[in-house]
């Protein structure tokens, strides 16, 4: 693992770093915010998955979340959202190829070789931040924009018993339903739509899976609910499972890290208050 | 006044808005937040100058103030730091020309037509935000970030009474004796040096200028501390005036926005005991 750069924020140390990931086959980069802490004590750490077209660096500089990390000494882990380099294939559309990993680990070519964002997020990078950065990987919690709302929900769905707390920001509720999944699980793991309940959060829901809680935060003026997000469906599954969630309607907020920034430090609250006791 | 944009966060309006500029012969874009407020109400205002290559998009995006605006009732205004557009003779430095307007009115060939920053931010820009945003022009604070902390102390220092609250993040304090200054001052006003002391705080508080009060967050990190921003240049200053300043040198912090949003909250809260009261 290689420092890219560090910067003093909060009273922490804001850090972007890349290492050489064995799952997607490339170099990869992340951000790291490390809250000021006694010399030896581990942290909870606090997951956020980007959306479509995003890096770590959107979050990182727009997402608003130092301070609170600071004053709950919670740890930022903001991984990037696919492959990147030269040797990946990628594609003309934003919703599609690099900056649009979907947090699947892909099976169709010419995919397949890089495009392994699930086996990285789930993984690899964990694996990593435990060794070089003073968390407690015991205390995790995890959350995730649009496509990284997604990711968040079908990593925690997958996982039980590894995140104490999810959350996300106007999330992709199910792939199967809407126009953005259908085309991308359909080009990373090929048309046979059974195989894509794995990476769709309703469908998890009503397959079984439980979260411990949920907190979601939904833009009444996001461009994207109506087509893309239709937060109903997820409303709509709690509810057949009985699963606790909270899913707000923001009147007037839209898909925008304004959106996001306004809602993240209530969201690392709520995380704070289930990792810390 | 056009409207570019508009996003609704923490409660309020972001918004980023263009108009003719009379002062600068071009078209000027800044951004605003008004936070949520009563109908009728107005509300104090603080204007944020930016620094060198940043236009009103860094702190809309970076700065981290929308949070405490929103707590205290604080309309935010960022304008941009020169004129824009292909007629606007430039510079290859980004030190000078187009995004280092250093809040001067140029009087030299070819920068005299355009970049009148000055006029522009002093007048014309004031006059515009009474007219269309909910503002209480009693109730000014000013602040800003490198050359644009030049920009706030320098325009708070000419007009007394103006300002009920001054601030600065790592300001250039005197223009006189560093590179940039001496760059931009010998470029747009002339080889005459006595031209330059209103462009220079230290020189202006020598010359009997004074302000209310004054907060300066300055990170000792700064790798252009030594040579530009030369702190210590504006502590002698207001010591041999006897004026009342809080100036700190913060532990490990740099020039960047990173420092910037560790401290803004803390600087909007100062600005409003003082706006409030």
């Amino acid at each position: 693992m290689e420092t890219v750069s560090t910067n003093r924020a909060h009273g922490g140390i804001q850090g972007v770093y890349t290492h050489a990931s064995v799952a997607t086959g490339t170099p990869m980069t992340f951000s790291v915010f490390v809250p000021d802490h006694a010399p030896g004590a581990v942290l909870p750490v606090l997951w956020y998955l980007s959306g479509l077209t995003c890096t770590h660096a959107n979050v990182t500089e727009k997402g608003a979340y130092r301070a609170a990390c600071a004053e709950y000494g919670i740890v930022f882990m903001a991984p990037d959202t696919s492959p990147r380099g030269d040797d990946v294939p990628d594609d003309e559309a934003y919703d599609f190829g690099k900056g649009a990993g979907f947090y699947v680990d892909a099976t169709e070519a010419p995919w397949a070789a890089h495009f392994r964002m699930r086996r990285y997020i789930e993984q690899e990078l964990p694996a990593l931040v435990a060794q070089h950065f003073p968390v407690n990987m015991a205390r995790q919690g995890i959350t995730g924009h649009s496509m990284g709302g997604h990711g968040a929900l079908t990593i925690a769905l997958r996982n039980p018993g590894r995140f104490r707390s999810v959350s996300a920001f106007a999330p992709i509720v199910s792939p199967l339903h809407c126009p953005w999944g259908e085309k991308a699980l359909t080009g990373y793991i090929g048309a046979d739509r059974a195989h894509w309940r794995q990476y769709d959060a309703c469908a998890m829901i009503d397959d079984g899976a439980r979260l411990p809680d949920l907190l979601v935060d939904q833009g009444t003026a996001d461009n994207f609910l109506a087509e893309q997000l239709k937060t109903y469906l997820l409303e709509e599954a709690v509810a057949r499972a009985g699963m606790p969630a909270t899913i707000r309607m923001q009147g007037g907020y839209d898909h925008s890290y304004y959106f996001i920034s306004t809602f993240m430090a209530e969201h690392v609250g709520w995380h704070a208050a289930r990792l810390q006791g």
